[in-house]
């Protein structure tokens, strides 16, 4: 059991050749407090994602490992796919899961760029919750322009870099390294014949249109299926709980006469964000906060699952679940 | 019948000179175009809100007037009250509530601001949606330092005024000028014992805590008419619908056993905030948009009282059926 867990999803471009693409995975593996979790490569995008957690030191080793590793055997003078790209090493995000706060992770990526500057030589911009200035929040306007548009970018007062010199380096490029907060993909499946009335909804309930905070949301014809789908990432579910989508979306289908099938969880969720779900729903049938905190892990993601109706649910979607699984592998 | 409204809530520093309050006062009367709804004045507070609705050219000539009336007649170095103040009019919202929109009203209140400035001679920052830099959205950072330190405030580059010269008028200060969106004041009561639960009910539905992104909310101790209450500023009814924040009230007092007792309207509301409330239950009860578009103004506000169960409402505090009685009269 890890006491702290910190999650980091680095972006590399490199999603061809296996031996190189091993290489950087390899950074992850059989070293104590760091869990692999995931990786994923996609050729069309040439690019992988890994999915690590772990305690803040051995993931801070890990990541500068990993970033040159990716330095060495990635040259982005050559390097094309579909994804838009920066660096060989393009995005570090550092997501606080556990025993660790959103300034943790601020301090966390500050150290990681700047060691990545100082070891290995690449530029970095800090960004989301680690952005010196408000427009390195967004990734997409840090990356703008790509590898081949970088050396004139920074030439700007504008684009210096946070940490390094100010000019990518010749084949690595810059890489942007930051804290964010944990995003549950969360969709929400209705009987609706219409995806204009799925999208009004979807758009009333998303911060832009005046809805939730932590909340994007869009309409998905799932016609195919008999359906239709308000599709959402849930950009902070400390603040806003899935819950809060969830019966906002069952409150304005009403008034077209739809009604919620299901949802769906894609990917990794943190177990505290089904947790409030399951609190909530507990504590209006009666029990006691106390109560609650006694039940087990399983009963509590049941719990959430049932009342949230999530379909095709693991246990081993739940980050924590897969990674005391992972740990006892 | 108007065929445009636009809302305007100055607020000037005189409350006790009951002469000068009604030759300000006199310049929003017998205006075609322009109809008073109300005014107080308060001598504490030693300040007098007036509450006016109209068409646009017309009110933007009642606003000038009143403001070189305040120039005339109020002098803020005697002047004295526990309002904070920086000017003799000291802040002029303009509000969009029928066939205009927020657009126009900014537009509005930078035309007023200018003449203030070119015919009255009084500085104006343009504050809220009509800022022209982000710390001078909020009226109350602009305030800061009030008349007396305005003065020496208004040296600093940071606060050189958007329309007038770097200082203060000697005895009328300087006016804040902008558009902001109709403010209604919401409160829902609960048959709650506990201003715990209520306040973290309120943390949860307002913007800042993860909830709703027009809505500003904290718990109120009624203890004495045996209720909580769930204060709130609906700071823009066109994207955040009060039956929003009505129903997650609802739903998270659930989970501590309290229910909603009934609402509260706090002055004035405009119609299409009562509107989209009454058309969510109409559809909800299976009548079709344009069905509901069929009924008559009486039966929308009854169905959304009935509805929000907002409690002693009159039909006169819906800024239209005022606005109508008055020009009528």
């Amino acid at each position: 059991m890890l006491k702290q867990i910190m999650e980091c999803v680095p972006n590399f471009s490199e999603g061809r050749d296996k031996a190189k693409i091993e290489a950087i995975v390899d950074c992850f593996r059989n070293r104590e407090g760091v869990i692999l979790l995931d990786y994923s490569s996609d050729s069309d995008h040439n690019r992988t994602v890994v999915t690590v957690a772990g305690e803040v030191e051995p993931l801070k080793e890990a990541v500068v490992c990993a970033a040159t590793k990716a330095k060495e055997i990635i040259d982005l003078r050559i390097q094309r796919g579909q994804h838009p790209r920066m660096g060989a090493v393009d995005v570090i995000p550092f997501i606080p899961i556990k025993n660790v706060t959103a300034e943790d992770a601020i301090e966390v990526s500050k150290e990681v760029g700047k060691r990545i500057w100082e070891e290995v030589g690449i530029p970095v911009f800090l960004y989301e919750k680690s952005a010196t200035r408000p427009e390195r929040e967004n990734l997409a306007k840090i990356r703008k322009g790509e590898f081949e548009g970088m050396a004139e970018k920074m030439k700007s007062e504008d684009w210096h870099a946070d940490f390094g010199y100010d000019a990518p380096h010749p084949s690595a490029g810059v890489v942007a390294v930051g804290c964010r907060m944990p995003l549950v993909a969360f969709n929400v499946n209705l009987d609706s014949k219409s995806l204009e009335e799925t999208t009004a909804t979807a758009k009333k309930i998303r911060h832009i249109g005046g809805g939730l905070h932590f909340c994007k949301a869009m309409g998905v014809d799932l016609s195919h299926r008999g359906l239709m789908q308000v599709s959402m990432n849930m950009t902070d579910y400390t603040k806003t709980p899935l819950y809060f989508s969830y019966e906002l979306i069952g409150m304005e289908s009403k008034r077209y006469g739809a009604h919620i099938v299901e949802s769906e969880i894609i990917g990794l969720v943190p177990y505290d964000a089904l947790y409030a779900c399951a609190e909530y729903v507990l504590m209006c049938e009666g029990k006691s906060a106390d109560e609650i905190k006694e039940l087990s892990k399983h009963d509590i993601i049941a719990k959430a699952r049932d009342y949230l109706k999530i379909a095709d649910f693991s246990e081993d979607q739940v980050l924590e679940v897969l990674l005391d699984k992972r740990n006892n592998a």
